[in-house]
């Protein structure tokens, strides 16, 4: 295929295809983490997140989140609908760890009494920075009911992916989405939803299922993502 | 007076009094920024901040919002109701200067539609990280009914304060306040508002009236807060 590339991510590029409102993903072997500071090629990454958001967003959808998802086509390509992203990273935590046990002194671990949302605005030279329910107001980058529908959808992704991790024996600790509008304006789930957005542990061993091996040197993430799909299909049959 | 003291702060000690749920504020002639990297004695200092301090906090009851002031007993000195902090700084702003343009990439000077309120959790060891409603709520800092509270009184606050600098043909740009919890649990203003807690540009010349003259060595920070309050006495006569 030869169309037109829309957008190159540090894990991603997006192309046009034949059809309106509808683009091709074709998921990179590359890794960073840091906003960039470190990064990597790893043969195999591309098709480990490419197949397992294909089954992750095909499980929430039966849990009624709707997303951008059509459908995989290759090992490392998806089909989606086209979206114009918002520029927020939404995160959601169950479970305190990294950048806010540094930031708000919460000690790794805590197991939050509801889960938090969070808010981040996507821009590489501000390092994206947390932003509050008043900020995205006044950047203009959501209203009132946006954000409410923003957090809702969040939520409500995250109640699918904790059923589905506990059913794996994982906990799932924190996680970051992405949302985009369509071209009636209604949001969307956008982006991916892999180890390399999730941070997940083992229940029992404690063992991290994402890109903290990476992050902090503690194992093969190959063989980590690869672990974690094989958990993922197990499920199925 | 020779009562306890309760608390030595960068710029106040605060002592017990003869009276029950009242304390002595002496104001020191003490000047930090950059949380305490940057340090002097100015002397004058103490007697200017208690001054402005009073005089607005006596203008701003009469416009509706009470504080913990009582009254100025001296040049350095004034007696408060005795609360209990709340650890947030409220900061309420009308005009974009400072941190909040590199925080957000939004340009110095920038008026905002609506003022923004931020909060920032007080904690010294983590350098004052800003917060968000849902954090304030999961640390038990305050609940949703208290956070609507402190936000409507510091854009009460605000609006007192934006007509009596109008009145002075200044421009209010930001400031900070901290509230307290009474022997009651009531929300009250607290601590002070002062050249050091908000940060004030002339309309015509763009001068400041505050401790940015300090923070970043553009004049003279005992005549800035001086010609402050001769403006503001001047506005009794």
């Amino acid at each position: 295929m030869s169309n037109a590339l829309v957008y190159e991510g540090k894990a991603k590029r997006v192309f046009e295809t034949e059809q309106p409102h509808t683009l091709r993903i074709e998921y990179k072997d590359e890794v960073t983490a840091g906003n960039g500071a470190k990064k990597d090629e790893m043969k195999g990454k591309g098709r480990l997140n490419n197949r397992i958001t294909s089954e992750i967003f095909n499980y929430i959808a039966q849990h009624g989140v709707k997303s951008h998802f059509i459908r995989r086509i290759s090992e490392t390509e998806q089909i989606v609908q086209s979206v114009n992203i918002v520029p927020l990273e939404v995160v959601v935590r169950n479970i305190a760890a990294g950048s806010i046990t540094k930031r708000l002194g919460i000690e790794s671990g805590h197991r939050f009494e509801v889960p938090l949302v969070e808010f981040f605005y996507k821009k590489d030279e501000l390092n994206d920075p947390l932003i509050t329910e008043d900020h995205i107001k006044l950047l203009h980058i959501a209203d009132e009911d946006e954000i409410k529908s923003l957090k809702a959808q969040a939520l409500q992704v995250n109640q699918a992916l904790v059923q589905l991790m506990n059913e794996m024996d994982l906990d799932l600790v924190d996680f970051k989405i992405e949302f985009g509008k369509d071209a009636e304006g209604h949001l969307l789930l956008a982006d991916e939803i892999s180890p390399d957005t999730c941070r997940i542990w083992d229940k029992t061993t404690g063992e991290n299922f994402d890109k903290d091996v990476y992050r902090n040197d503690t194992g093969s993430l190959i063989d980590t993502y690869e672990s974690f799909l094989n958990k993922l299909e197990a499920l199925k049959s």
